[in-house]
């Protein structure tokens, strides 16, 4: 499955947000990973994430398409860097 | 076209760019928007959006698709209200 994630939490769980979305995920910019997995790692994922999460202050949201191809990107702006630089 | 947008841009110009995106796509959540558009409506919108942005500082990924089909969401966590609360 093609997958984009996005996701909004409060900054005491944005750095394991991030090392747990980079384990399945390619990071494209602050809080937006895509990539494919398939529908066990898309549920460990989202396991994962629900144990970092607290449900009531952050969320997340997942794109999901069972279409093989991935959407087409278009970058404005400045490309992001590792976001390591900020964490 | 099938679109998602996620923007990450300074303070100043967020206002902005919220109202911009409004105009043409779906809130999803903070930053995050989802719609569907003609190639000439996202022509426009891009070339609004690089006239608030500072490019050196801000940037906006445009995922778009041809397919008709839009991509299934999950949310988890807390569901945004109007973004309207932090402005």
């Amino acid at each position: 499955m093609y997958v984009i994630l996005v996701y909004d939490c409060g900054e005491k769980r944005v750095g394991k947000m991030l090392r747990l979305c980079r384990k399945y995920l390619n990071w494209i910019q602050n809080s937006v990973f895509e990539g494919e997995l398939s529908e066990v790692q898309l549920k460990e994922l989202t396991l994962h994430a629900k144990k970092i999460m607290k449900e009531e202050e952050d969320s997340m949201i997942i794109f999901s398409s069972r279409q093989n191809s991935w959407m087409q990107k278009q970058l404005i702006g400045k490309e992001r860097g590792s976001v390591d630089q900020f964490l």
